[in-house]
């Protein structure tokens, strides 16, 4: 069960030390997160439909071996339809009883749930078009047929004893009429247990998510999902906004892989509401940094060098001004340069790395490293001077080699 | 000046489709955008911090050349306390009168004010620490020192002709109390012509920017500038919230690059505010995408593949569903599969790629090309299990050459 910060200073702990601003009464009182926060894992669906992105079947039992030893909370493991690798992935995954929840992915057709109990799962996520121009243009059907066919595969797949998320490909885009009209009609006529909100091409703002919310909670007393994508990068933060206005199920990916811009990226989610909300959702958050380097290594995916929480350099220092607080805080105040330790998601520690943005107190560094002093101010600062040119030569940082050259040199030692 | 769109379904345009909901009377009641948003970039300074990232005065000089072809409004060109070469690059920056307004960046010291005037810019950014953890751990200071020296250093650039920019390091995690105490003592005793509310170490939440906002506005009567990290993933949300709470100007880069974990990317935010929230700043559009690009070529930054707005393969449709969707809605509906026309951010355009997760459509499509045709159905699906195949050989996606093989083995032409 979700975790709730109790602490008078939430925002600071020995972990982490953020913005008191994000506990101000005026505004924890917007936000109601479910007492019962779900990761549902989309990699190996979604995640896999990213151009390029291809696992077979070990490598879909190794990643969603990972996802459970990290504490996920469900694994849509993929769609049977794709491809008898797939289906043997699912199975498999199924079979070995990892912890998480086990879905498939299947349209609403009845030959989908058959592929998906053949896996021997008892979840399913079902998709269906529920913008009319999607479904009119897209698929060449009439949204009243769109309709039918939800509510006849939506009890059949309850008949086989599924447990129902009922997925609404382009909801957000659809009228907000249409799209009351079609859940409310599935809800009563066919079967769900729970819904999910879908922003299939990424058109939601963040101020629309908690209003949007609101509504579809009115009409459905049913668990919630939010699924989105991350055309503008703010994909962590509409799932945020909709986690605080009280869904339930997040729809994540390990790094935001993902069809066309990728979905929200778990670690974003978990480590923002654990640090910034006061919100726990039970994973282990120590696996985040190796979990991501390993689906890096096998997927071929790569980072921003400087993302959040997954890139490999956030935690080097070049900066001369960064470096010299960092001389000061080193050993006494280890949470005053970053938000959170890195060692809170495995990630390795800060390092001061040496080049054109270095000043006197990274050559301090660096001279100790080695054994190294300069005689007075004057030597100091020749070595920083003759460091920035030679990155400026290489437009590269330098290595410990360059440096130590730089520095014997000008020091005579 | 900021256009606001004034049509009756602003989610939709020639240009894009986003969502409805953004846009319901609940949801634009909570906002309230400036009449003049400023995109401030920080690409030549906080971005050149990021580790591993440097930039010669040439490369400046064009990437600001680049910048004021967008119709970026202000350029932080950089601190000249970095190198001489950064102090040459702001001068030749600030001469060539390139459009956006030139800043130079400074902390709160007369030393740095001076070379900020001998650079010959009129706008100078000014730093100076104020939570009292960093600057009693960091810099050693007293809390009464760091506004003592503001309302000195400040007072020195105003009697220099300086635009004041006033930046008030880690402002987010200080004390809500003291933060408000040392603004309103620089603006009373010092002098500033703006205030940034910077987010040095990235721990503000999405929820509390508006309050955050209200409660400085409250007590500063001045434009307002946001200055973000992405420790996150949450900086280009975040500058959103911030501008939808009145904020006038926003720090941003290009595609995220920055100290640590990077800073909001305009591209984002830029997109985001046009297309989610009817906001027009002016930019030209077409040009985020090829700058980008060049910028990945003159930094060594790369991106997710798959990130929005700046990622090379977002127009790339793998998935057989998709596929299908592609099929129907060509030529037709060009809007039905991403938010916005890819053409509007000069992003290379849709393109359907033939992998492990591609269909019938895809196979036919490419057989299209190559003017074959399959005999039947079962050849068709004959070819699709042989791709399948072949991708899960190879573990990616199957050239044309690869397809060809396959589909002309199996229909025997």
């Amino acid at each position: 069960m979700t975790k709730f910060n109790e602490s008078k200073t939430p925002w600071k702990s020995d972990k982490w030390y953020t913005s008191p601003w994000n506990f101000a009464p005026e505004v924890r009182d917007q936000m109601s997160f479910s007492k019962n926060i779900q990761f549902h894992d989309v990699t190996l669906r979604d995640g896999e439909q990213q151009s390029g992105l291809v696992f077979n079947k070990d490598q879909k039992v190794a990643l969603a071996e990972k996802l459970a030893e990290l504490g996920i909370h469900r694994i849509e493991a993929g769609m049977p339809a794709v491809s008898p690798q797939d289906a043997a992935a699912i199975t498999e995954i199924n079979k070995r009883n990892l912890g998480p929840k086990i879905f498939s992915f299947a349209r609403c057709m009845k030959d989908d749930i058959k592929r998906s109990v053949d896996c021997g799962v008892k979840n399913v996520v079902m998709e269906v078009p529920s913008s009319r121009h999607l479904i009119e243009y897209a698929y060449k059907w009439s949204f009243e047929k769109a309709i039918e066919l939800s509510i006849e595969s939506t009890l059949y797949a309850r008949d086989n004893g599924m447990y129902v998320s009922f997925f609404t490909i382009d909801g957000t885009r659809a009228d907000i009429d249409d799209y009351m009209k079609m859940v409310k009609a599935i809800a009563k006529d066919g079967h769900m247990d729970e819904l999910t909100i879908v922003d299939t091409f990424g058109g939601l703002n963040p101020h629309a998510v908690p209003y949007l919310v609101k509504k579809v909670k009115e009409e459905i007393k049913k668990p919630l999902g939010i699924h989105v994508h991350d055309d503008y990068g703010m994909g962590s933060a509409l799932t945020i906004m909709a986690l605080a206005s009280g869904v339930d199920i997040a729809h994540t990916s390990i790094s935001a892989c993902g069809e066309r811009a990728g979905n929200a990226s778990y670690e974003d989610v978990a480590l923002g509401l654990l640090t910034l909300y006061g919100v726990d959702t039970g994973l282990k958050y120590e696996k985040i940094y190796p979990l991501a380097e390993y689906f890096r290594k096998v997927s071929g995916l790569h980072v921003r060098q400087n993302r959040g929480i997954v890139g490999p350099d956030i935690a080097k220092i070049e900066s001369g001004i960064v470096a010299s607080w960092f001389k000061n805080v080193d050993g006494i105040a280890p949470l005053e340069l970053s938000p959170y330790l890195y060692s809170l998601t495995g990630h390795p520690d800060t390092e001061v790395v040496i080049g054109k943005l270095s000043g006197i107190p990274t050559v301090e560094i660096y001279l100790d490293q080695l054994g190294l002093k300069a005689k007075n101010d004057e030597q100091a600062m020749e070595i920083v001077m003759k460091v920035k040119e030679r990155a400026l030569e290489n437009l590269r940082l330098l290595t410990l080699g360059e440096f130590e050259e730089i520095a014997r040199k000008v020091i005579g030692a």
